[in-house]
Parts: structure tokens; C-alpha cells; sequence
């Protein structure tokens, strides 16, 4: 991949100034070389000096900052939205193969629109249909009556159970497991009597799902995962959640079954969120939270407290057990000294 | 999959009052139609209005509300646990091929059962021996000297090493890795040296294991999952644990070596249980909690804090790091108002 | 597997004081049988107490303690890293095959060195260079352009995306991701905008990484994985996190991007720690804290609360939402009772 100064400014609507190479990849301000285009975004000290040294082919910089690039530089409205695009270029996610492979298992029922790449050693069960562009990485297996939207990508070693819906342009990445039963048993004497779950699982278009990421399929009706939500590594979706366009969640946060999250909210990583709750849209819950009920207004959220040297937080985390005694005795002796002040000397008024 | 009202009747020990056409699948209160059967077992507000407007073919009610239902109903003992029963006739659970794939990779000195469903590419062990009515979803990989009971379903990309032992109906789900090495190793001069990890894993009767969970073998002695335990997805069971029989462990939930955690227990999501534990049979823990000590009584308990606004938590947590420091300043003063009041007057008792 | 007690003793570096039989593997004190060889390495009660039944066919034991074993005694400066070695001749980890499998798809631009092992359905992209005695299990998916260095063992269904390298003895557990996608979005719009992942993953030599774990490839620059390291299953490694040598994550902590962490550190599991941070070499972080801030000092860092019963829990809980409101009465307070002292006896200096 390689690219002029000329394309680039094409590709990314930017005015170029400054001549140069051409550019073969992307780096940052630090590391780039003469070959590589870069960008500028943050006058933070840090930066500046980066700047001041930097070796890149091509800078990505705003009108307000391109006087400090002493490189050619392509001036952008957001150099991070430009280096964004410009990443995609470098990626060689455009150069998928379209040939699907002979040691993949194809049931004879499923339809594949064109140009479609399939691994190695991939499964795909009866009825699935998959649209054109689509990409599916090596030893994926996918259950039946699947249906995979035009250009979404699946890696390899991903799961996907029967009744599965994805939309198009999705990102599902390797050990994702999409449809596997939501955790449902009724109580009988003693026992766990399991649930069969019926349900499946409603991706929405531009969806990224991190590796190891698991969404569970329904209990009767569906999961649901609305456009443009990003979800990373690890994170559990439980049976019958419903998560909101263009929402993030960050890894290892688990959403117990049937909780409605918003649009647009984010949730920071290992958070937990437990079941049957309301999550306002715009709602933004901070790193290793427990939301254990509604949240009815847009905002942000924490629980939780940050590290501190362990002899100290073993002292202080005693105290947390007595907090609700150490509260009655506060109260206890605000009362009493209000009544002393009042019986040595009821006019006193302070 | 369909049944007449009387099939169904039979099949879940209930009367039938009323008639209708045969019903083909299991819907909620709100969404069944005309052919498919819901469930009433709560009277709480929301799911009267829906009782109202059921379009339900049947509903599952016990004698107490069989009059609340309207149209054709199967009454029986506990609508819940009916409920449960009926969504296995819907599941297709029992429609496995009963068929071994010619793209299974099968070791000579494996034994397998009758009626047993392999998938392409599945990987079968030296020694292992697979029971009848067996299902092994496609890509899975057996390692050698396994026991697969009857009736046990794994699913497909699910990874077993060697020596492990699965009882009788059990389902593993996709991701699921069991008997990767625990995490042994022993401090030497700055660097850590290896304990290989020679323990297998023993797995009871109808134990259900979630997507993407990991059970670790043991370092010499096994690692044990009592009978009818339920464990949902992303869990961590490490070398040597010990559950308990009929226990129930939530997601993403991680326990550490050697723990015991007893019967019937219940385990909420996002868990931390310490190394070394007995945790009592009965014990309820919710969700998200610590547990860092021997849990001696059955009972509920907890850990942690509860999310609550940003701005406002951020001077609670402050204060959490000055809590020892507050509560000895608590009792100094306390100390002081006594010492004073009994000074300024000797004989005042109050 | 079986040693003579001098094989042992060779392999061991140990002296033998007795005689026995072969030795056919290891156990627990409390379960070796006479082929069996053990360890004493603590003198707790329990340990005391299960030696004077022990009877393991040799115990691997201290000069110190000697004199307290009555079997055959193979005696070594530290057993429980004498157990460590000895695990090794026990665990099969010797005896791999050096043949690769027909059912293998490895690109023809790939290179194998001698005595390498690879197991059914693997599949080696293009330019990867496998150095020699490489195990690789099956169903395993590796990437183009990676470089497995020398003895490292990676089992089955693992995923290597592209540009991975690994090096020299390193242990990769099943259901791990390697070069994943990091978590990298502009905002634009209200939209999400991927910013491709270009960087790759650079991890050292004698590293073992869990089953279930997640290293995510760099954005720019490489992801990066000390010597020596350790880290535990369903481990979260976001993009850009650098790993100090000989540094151990235990199960199921998410580490953020671009957070560096330094050498011989210990991270026990549940932990989170966020993004952008620098942890001191030699730090100590206990179960399930949230490390939020730079740690600049080598120690023991701790965060959040420990299990007590529920109804307790509730109560302080609730608390803990009042802390700061609590800290400003007890502020008021205490000033109110020193004005008040004053007022009353302004020569009382008490």
C-alpha cells in the first residue's frame, strides 16, 4: 500500500502543503519516518516536543495548528477523525481475497451473494444466507438459519449459534460466541430445571463485538444489539438485553439479562449491571461500576473506590463495616451536645 | 414442532379447559399468538394489563388464577416450572442427526456409543470414550483419555484437554475451554518456574457450562463440579476448586485455586471469590461482592458499592481513604464532650 | 513416565537418603501411594499431621527437615521448586509427536523448522516462521507474517491474528486471542469511526498466557509482553500496554490502553486498571482493585470492600452514599464543641 501526498489529500478532503514521498504507512507523532504520514491533535507539552523532532513524510494538522508542522501537512477539520479514514487505507481491509475455500463445510441450503471470502475448515449450517463482500475467517462456525449483511467481517474461531442476525458492515472478532443459551433455570426441589432458550440474537448495522465477547440469544423473544454500538473484549450481553444505538462498552463489563441500555450511553470496562434495569440514553458509567438500579437521567455514574497502599485501605475497609454504627454515633453526640448547650444555658441560641 | 393442546397436556402433567388449534411454539404473555403457548405465574400489574390483551392459543396458570385466563388454559401445580418443561419440546434438543461427520479428525483407540452427532471438524483424543446419545458440535477439540457421559451435548469451538471426565447430561457451550493448566508457579530467583499441572477435571450429571467459561485442572489432585451445577458464561474456575452440588455460578464470576464452595449456593455475576476458601452450603452472594474470608454460616452477603452519581461519588471516595482517620477522630471527640461535661459538673449523669 | 529414585535424585540435584521403588508420578502429601513422589515443604499443623500418614514412595524435603520424614527422602535446598522440576518429568511435556498433520492448511510461503508438531484443521498464514520444536494444537488459527519462537507450545483452538510475534518457550492456553483489534473509535457525529489497529504484538520468551485471554494488537506502535511474564486465563490486554518482565496477572483483570506496568509486579485477579497509567516495577495490586492513578512506589496497593453479610452490607452501603455529607458534620461538630469550650471557659485549654 503505498499512496501520494496528492491521493491522501483527496481521500481525506484535506489541503496538502509541502511536497513529499510517497507515504506507505501510518505512525505516530514519536516514531514516524519520512515514509509515514502522522498527526497532530493536542498542543499538550508532550506533543509539542514530539513536533519539534518529528521526521514524518506528512502531518495531518486543523487550520488553527498548522503553522506549528514544519513537514508537509494535509490541514483537516479533526486530524483524529482524518487519521481515523486514513487508518482504514493502511489497513488492508479492502483487499480481502473473495474466494471461498475448499476445506470450508457449506450446507447446500445456504445462499452466498458475491464476492464472498470464506477460511478453511469454516461451517456454515442450513438455510444461512450471506450477503456479498462478507468475510469469514478460518474454523468459524455458523448455526443455522444465519443470516451475515453485505461487507461485515467475522474472524476466525468465532461462534455463531442457529437464528442469528447480523446486520451489514458489522466486526465480529476471533472467540466471539454469538447465540449461546441466556442462563435460565427454574428452582424445582432443589434443582435447576433448565430453560430452553428460544430466542435469538438482532445485530444492527456498523456493530463491532471484541474477541472472547459473548451475547447471549433470548428466552423467547430476541437479544438486541442496535447500529453502530462497539462493544470490546470479553464483555457478557445476557439473555434478552437490548443495547441502544451508537452506545460503547468497554471489556469485561457484564449486562445481566433483560436490562435496556440506552443510545449513546458508554460503559467503561469491568463494570457489571445487573438485570431488568433501565439505563437512560446518554448515560456514562465509569470504570468498574455495579449499577444496581434504574438510571433515569442522562449523566455519569460510579461506585466503587480507587487503590491506595494496602496497610492504610485494610484499616479503612474495617471502618466500612462499622460505617452505619459510626453514622447513629455521630448523630448521637450532635444530639446530645445540642441538649447539654441547651440545658446549661437554654437562651443560648448558637 | 407442533402439538395439539392435549398432547401438551399430557406431556406437562396439566389440565386442559377450553379449546384451540395446535400450537407451535413458546411465546411471552405479551408477544404469543394465536399458536403459540405463554405462561401467567405473577400478578403483578404489568403482566395483568398483559393478561388482558393475551392473544395467547393456551396459557399455563396454576388452579389459585385459572380464572384471571380468558382463553384456552393448561393448568398446572407451578406455571414457571411448566413453563421450563414446555421449552424443551420447542428447543429441537432432541432432533440431533445422530450422525458422525466424515471431517471429524477421530483417534483409532476412541470408543464411541450408539447414536452419537459429531461435527466436521471435531478432534477426538486417544482413549477418550463417548457415551451414547452424545452431540459434539462442529470445531470442538477432545483431548485424549476424556469421558463424554449419555446425553451430554457440547457445542461447537469448545476445547477439552486431556483427562477429563463429563457425567451424564451435561451441555458445555461454545468456548468453553476445560482442564487448561491452573495457574501454578514457583517464585525462583525473580523468575517464574513452572508447576506443571497434573490434576484432571471431574464434572458431575447434568451440569450446564456457559460460553467462553474456563475450568482449570488440577495441579495433582482434580478439580470438581458437583452434580446439577450451573455455571452461566465468562467464568473462572480455577485449579482445584470444588463446587458443590446443585450450586448456580453467574457470570463472569472468578474463583481462585483450592476453594470450596458448598451446595446449593447461589453466586451472582462479576464475583471475586479468594483462594483457599470453604464458603458453606446455602451461601448467597450478590452480585459484584469480594470475598476474601472463610464464609462459615449460609446467609446472604455483599461487598462493595452501589453507583450513584459521578460528582457526588467522587467526594464519598475521598472520604472512604480518610474513613479510619474519621472514625478515630469520631471517638476522640466523643471522648472529650464526655470528659468535659463530667468535669463541668461531676454529678450530671447524662 | 517412570525414574528410578537416583534418576530423580540426578534430575533433581537432590541427595537420596533410603530406597524404593520406581517412581511412577507426584502427589499430595496427604495422597502420594508408594509410586508416588511428594513434597514437605511447611510445617503448619495440617501439614504435620498428614506427613506422619504420608506414604509416598519419596518426599522431596529441606535439610531442615529431614529428620521428620520417614520414607525415602530425596533432599534439596527448596521442595516446592524441587516439585516444581519434577512436575515437568510428570506432564508429558516432553513427549510431543514432531509430525504435522495432513489435515493442517499451512500457505506455502510459511516457513517450519525441524520437530515441529502440528494437530488437525491448523491453519499458517502466509510468511509465518515456526522455529523449531513447535507444538501447535488443533483447530489453532495463526495469522500471516507471525513468528513462533523455539519451543513454544500453543494449544488448540488458539487464534494468532497477523504480525504476531512470540518468542522462545512461551505457552499459549486454548480459547486465547492474540492481535485482536484494539478498542479505537473517533466520536464523529455521534458516530463511532474505527480506527484501525496497525500495530501488532511483540511478546517475549518464557511467557505463558492463559486460556480465554485477550492481548489486542497496537494501534500505531506494538502491544507489548515482557520475558518471563505470566498471565492467567480471561486476562483483558488492551492495545498498547506494555508488560515489565517477569511480571504475573492472575484471572479475569482488564488492563486499559497504553497503560505500561512494570517489571515484577504481581496483579492478582478481578483487578481492573485503567488507561494511559504507569505502574512502579515491583508493585503488589490485591483482588478486584481499581487501580485509576499512577503508582510511583513499589508496594501493596488495595481498593474497594470485602464480603459481609447482606443486611449489614445494606446498611453501610447506604452510608457510604453520605460519607462526605458525614465528614462535613463531624467537621462542624467538632469545631462547634472547641467554640463552645471557649465560649464558656476561654482559659480552658483542654
Amino acid at each position: 500500500m503505498q499512496y501520494s501526498l496528492q491521493e491522501l489529500a483527496g481521500y481525506l478532503n484535506a489541503t496538502l502543503e509541502g511536497k513529499g514521498a510517497d507515504i506507505t504507512g501510518l505512525a505516530t507523532l514519536e516514531h514516524a519516518d519520512e515514509a509515514q504520514l502522522t498527526f497532530f491533535h493536542s498542543t499538550k507539552p508532550r506533543y509539542l516536543q514530539q513536533l519539534k523532532s518529528c521526521r514524518a513524510g506528512a502531518v495531518l494538522v486543523s487550520t488553527e495548528h498548522k503553522d506549528m508542522v514544519h513537514t508537509a501537512k494535509l490541514i483537516v477539520d479533526d486530524p483524529y477523525i482524518a487519521y481515523a479514514q486514513a487508518s482504514r487505507l493502511f489497513s488492508g481491509a479492502d483487499a480481502e481475497s473473495g474466494s471461498v475455500s475448499e476445506r470450508a463445510v457449506i450446507a447446500s441450503t445456504a445462499t452466498l451473494a458475491d464476492n464472498i471470502s470464506i477460511g478453511p475448515n469454516v461451517v456454515v449450517g442450513e438455510n444461512c444466507k450471506i450477503a456479498s463482500d462478507v468475510s469469514i475467517g478460518a474454523n468459524t462456525v455458523i448455526g443455522d438459519d444465519c443470516v451475515i449483511g453485505k461487507g461485515s467481517v467475522i474472524q476466525a474461531n468465532v461462534t455463531l449459534y442457529n437464528d442469528i442476525v447480523l446486520g451489514e458492515g458489522c466486526r465480529i472478532h476471533s472467540g466471539a460466541v454469538l447465540g449461546a443459551d441466556g442462563f435460565g433455570f427454574a428452582h424445582n426441589n432443589g434443582q435447576w430445571l433448565k430453560i430452553y432458550q428460544l430466542g435469538g440474537v438482532r445485530i444492527g448495522n456498523r456493530v463491532e463485538i471484541g474477541a472472547g465477547t459473548t451475547v447471549d440469544r433470548g428466552a423467547l423473544d430476541h437479544t438486541y444489539i442496535g447500529d453502530g454500538v462497539i462493544i470490546d473484549n470479553q464483555v457478557q450481553i445476557a439473555h434478552n438485553v437490548v443495547v441502544g444505538d451508537n452506545t460503547a462498552i468497554a471489556g469485561c463489563t457484564a449486562v445481566a439479562g433483560s436490562t435496556h441500555i440506552g443510545e449513546a450511553c458508554t460503559v467503561a470496562g469491568a463494570c457489571g449491571i445487573t438485570g431488568h434495569l433501565e439505563i437512560a440514553a446518554g448515560t456514562h458509567i465509569t470504570a468498574m461500576s455495579l449499577v444496581s438500579k434504574n438510571i433515569e437521567t442522562a449523566g455519569a455514574y460510579s461506585s466503587g473506590t480507587v487503590a491506595e497502599p494496602h496497610s492504610k485501605w485494610k484499616r479503612n475497609v474495617v471502618r466500612f463495616r462499622q460505617l452505619d454504627e459510626m453514622s447513629r454515633k455521630l448523630k448521637k453526640l450532635e444530639t446530645e451536645f445540642k441538649q447539654y448547650k441547651a440545658k446549661v444555658d437554654p437562651n443560648d441560641g448558637c
